[in-house]
């Protein structure tokens, strides 16, 4: 009743939010409903002493807006579920709920629902995102087409070079950037609905790692890809982190996960004007790192003009 | 990619199913969306050891449809997570998903999409299940009237006998039906069919144990509620059992929960012919438990005759 009373308002004017068996939606004629689901562990995405209750409550709903993000859908409802550790503070879970909570209300997602348990293991924050698409809308990961230009906004790799501080728990004086790139990822619905207007052919967003996340649209849009590791967007903390610690930055870049950018195709008319355009309005880097091509996988262009398939594979949560 | 494989074919005629970013429905003119999500963890919903991958699988769709059962609502999407710890079997997982896509073939419900990654704890199952219901026809837990009166499908209590043979490890002898009480629930989306169709004004299912669910319904309607002990359906094997480990069936019945029944309340007037036709045609009990009345709270009358208040609350996953 405590997590009802704190959602309550999120999702005022649907039919049935939070209290019933199930969350009852308003009808949107001419609209497709896009449901996605993101499921966050502690102990494999997390620890609880990484960061606040309100920043992981926070991430929790934003990386699962990430999926409709990537579709050029717009998200309006949440389910969350919680399995709590006996050991879990009130006040964490409390503030988790707030961050999520927070995050709802700015991109007026209404909180509908969810369910709540025990865990005998670490905490398990479970999110299913449910919004709208105009009808054949949707921006699929198989609309590539040789030609395309490809390119991403935000940093590559600086959420891979916060989890390695986190993880080693190395010093991070001047390296703030990287950690708030995991912990605090801002979100691209401003970013989709520009890229969806500029005529986005294909999109995904950077969850699992340039390389895997590229490999899927090259998979479904059957073509493949050309990227120039001089092009790619690589933050001045991660090379600084990168000398300091021994890191490759390229290949953090290349395949370090939970960026939470975007990842598009754009026809390639109008596609310079438009990506420095969205990266003035946005504030952040948008940038053109490659190009679709005939044929199939990713080749990289290194700096020294030697060309080669691009063998990384992209984050992986089994791998320790 | 062997689960997307082992889904195909479920999704069919879907716009986006499992393979991009998020998934993509159908338009329903005419029908609201309803959403429900539910989390299953190892170690406190259930053992790896007390049911075949199969039958787990096909629990949590189940548990899940049975939310929107309990709405009056056709289940049509599913979205499975799951969270694998490093010594899990891949045939119990193929199993579990293999079951999970029995029950979605059976109920016409498209897997469209989910989430895969590693636990340090136990083995997570997160669901959600989405489907329509006609404009305005959702079954809410807020519409029973004084007058009224409360019906049960299935037997109560049997999925608590079940588990608490599990737990203990208690011969099980002649008490089967207990044990797949709790392992198989039965599913409920003829009988709330039926329920609809008979004028059902209130409903929920029998997840957290009667005293729980009942008390959700009389809070939501601001009534209250007359329950019959002598009316409870409780199933031979539950007396059995009770009888052989020492337990309090009429306790179990009143206050054990997933039994997957639905609890739904009907216009007194028919309502005993209706009880009588969904119990024959669906060949499980159906059964009056009592009555709502004016005022607030649950009163249990004793087959002695005697009233008092129902304090037993249902089923709480953080008891130990």
């Amino acid at each position: 009743m405590e997590l009802r009373r704190l959602f309550a308002g999120t999702a005022e004017g649907e039919p049935v939010g939070i209290g019933d068996d199930a969350a009852v939606f308003k009808e949107s004629p001419g609209y497709q409903g896009v449901w996605s689901t993101d499921m966050m562990l502690e102990g494999v995405h997390f620890l609880r002493s990484w960061q606040s209750g309100l920043q992981l409550g926070a991430k929790s709903l934003i990386v699962n807006v990430s999926d409709l993000a990537a579709m050029g859908a717009m998200p309006r409802y949440a389910l969350l579920s919680l399995a709590l550790p006996p050991d879990t503070e009130v006040d964490f879970i409390l503030d988790l709920c707030r961050g999520f909570r927070d995050v709802a209300l700015r991109e007026e997602i209404a909180i509908v629902g969810g369910d709540t348990c025990a865990s005998h293991g670490g905490l398990v924050v479970s999110v299913s995102v449910g919004g709208f698409v105009a009808e054949g809308k949707a921006v699929l990961r198989s609309g590539a087409s040789p030609g395309d230009v490809i390119v991403v906004t935000g940093y590559l790799g600086s959420a891979a070079g916060g989890l390695g501080l986190l993880k080693e728990s190395l010093p991070d004086q001047g390296l703030e950037a990287l950690k708030a790139a995991f912990i605090e990822p801002a979100g691209t619905l401003s970013e989709s609905r520009r890229a969806v207007a500029a005529g986005a052919s294909a999109m995904t967003d950077l969850s699992d790692g340039l390389a895997t996340d590229l490999r899927h649209i090259c998979l479904e849009s059957s073509t493949a890809a050309l990227v120039y590791e001089l092009s790619l967007p690589i933050h001045p903390e991660l090379r600084l982190a990168a000398e300091r610690y021994g890191w490759d930055p390229v290949s953090l870049a290349l395949s370090g996960g939970e960026d939470y950018g975007l990842l598009f195709t754009l026809p390639k008319k109008g596609a310079e004007a438009t990506v420095e355009e969205m990266a003035a309005k946005t504030g952040s880097p948008v940038t053109i790192i490659g190009e679709m091509i005939a044929g199939s996988g990713i080749d990289l262009v290194r700096v020294d003009g030697s060309k080669g398939p691009l063998t990384l594979q992209g984050f992986d949560h089994f791998a320790r």
